[in-house]
């Protein structure tokens, strides 16, 4: 770092998709050796640590506060019995959120059963609304995360902002939101405009890169200022629409995974003020 | 096939991106072959080929025709200078395109030379308006063909049909309209409006399939039938606007093109009906 101030790690978070070969715990202790506040962990990193509550505690034994819960959603299916059976799952991640410690639950909404993909999009708001009133008992609130589009047919029918947003207006509830990933959002002719009309309605921010051309289709997300996207344009946006929470950072890159974690994290804070 | 009658194939086209390997002739001698009319051709195979108007003369001679060329675009760089070289180059696709016998002359608009997408959208925009006076005098229609999101980095800051329409209504010149290839377009919830509000202007019709998950970033498209795209419906639509032009098949497929060229076409042929 040319600065030699510590920059202002305050809202920073690790998202823990972005260190994927480190256990819950290793990330925890990776983050308090890095200074960095908050961690978002994952569902399966969660149980492989012995669930939610052992979760809970060690996060808060570091002195970390968890920013969201990956990922609730995968709502469409080609039944009734299969659908209710997402919808029961997506309780049980409400469960999760609200034992770990934080009030969002991000929803990768998922992908159609079929070629049907209007459908499979009324299906998702359809697994949204069941789930409200569950999700207002456990004080959490569920953040619709637009993917890209280049995930529409694998991982969710939801991939704009206005989208996500037309949901959250029709659903109408204190309990429903949206994420906005950089990422997934940063191409949108319309992206500053969906941000605003978001305003209030953010529940998180996710920042990384896209890198030109992307090196693969998962796992091409790049570290923030390698790539194109217009990172503080962004993040000015969220916050003029009113959020001033967590920003996780979500990249998912072989590379990054190849790379030791503390090492990763030292990255992480050296672009981050510029972010 | 299971239906022994011959398809209709009066409006098939094969664009050559789908034969990567063959050269102009051995396309035109395997569309002869195959009983397709039309072929959309890329101008570094028409280069290779001897030119447009050799070019022109192997196609007419097998009795094939023209449905569009590839490309034009690619009009955002960095300075002035660089961005009038783009603007000629698109003057010689136009020349290329009255010479080879078509009316439509593709444009793939290009990527931003730094990270200001909307900058790059202006420089689009001021490009298309610099040589829609010379598509005129060649009698040659500007198609803007959003592309996949995926590519907003790397190949075109144009990525949803309601921004090319966008442009196509400010430019409002009969030279200028959209072309719609379902493997850009088809995840988009706006879709269905957007192809209504082409009406008119809908310049070409481009198939293939959406492969989930996608095999590669640029490779991965599939061949009709083998994705999630809902083709006919699609289809529809895009008749519905009034275009009853050539629809060419177009994939770029690593597997496919390593596939023999006949073999390729025959598949064509048996899955065209059901798009």
């Amino acid at each position: 770092m040319t600065d030699a101030r510590p920059p202002d790690l305050a809202r920073l978070s690790l998202n823990q998709a972005t260190t994927q070969r480190w256990t819950l715990r290793e990330a925890v202790d990776g983050c308090f050796r890095a200074g960095i506040p908050w961690i978002g962990p994952w569902r399966d990193k969660v149980a492989e640590a012995g669930g939610a509550v052992a979760s809970a505690r060690l996060i808060r034994d570091a002195g970390l506060r968890v920013s969201s819960l990956c990922r609730g959603g995968f709502f469409p299916a080609a039944t009734p019995s299969a659908r209710r059976e997402r919808i029961d799952d997506n309780r049980r991640a409400l469960d999760e959120a609200a034992e770990i410690g934080t009030e969002v639950l991000v929803l990768v909404c998922g992908p159609a059963p079929d070629r049907d993909i209007d459908a499979a999009r009324r299906m998702v708001e359809d697994g949204i609304a069941a789930v409200i009133p569950y999700a207002a008992e456990r004080g959490v609130r569920l953040a619709i995360e637009p993917l890209h589009p280049m995930f529409a047919g694998d991982r969710s029918v939801v991939v704009t902002l206005a989208q996500a947003n037309g949901m959250v207006e029709r659903l109408d509830s204190p309990h429903v939101g949206v994420a906005v990933d950089v990422y997934h959002v940063w191409w949108d002719p319309e992206v500053y405009v969906q941000i605003a009309r978001a305003a209030g309605r953010i529940l998180g921010f996710h920042i990384s890169d896209w890198l030109a051309p992307p090196p693969d289709v998962l796992l091409g997300r790049g570290m923030m200022g390698d790539g194109v996207i217009q990172l503080q344009r962004l993040r000015a946006a969220v916050e003029a629409a009113g959020y001033t929470g967590p920003i996780e950072v979500e990249i998912f890159n072989q590379q990054i995974w190849d790379t030791p974690g503390d090492q990763v994290l030292a990255r992480i804070r050296e672009r981050y003020p510029d972010c």
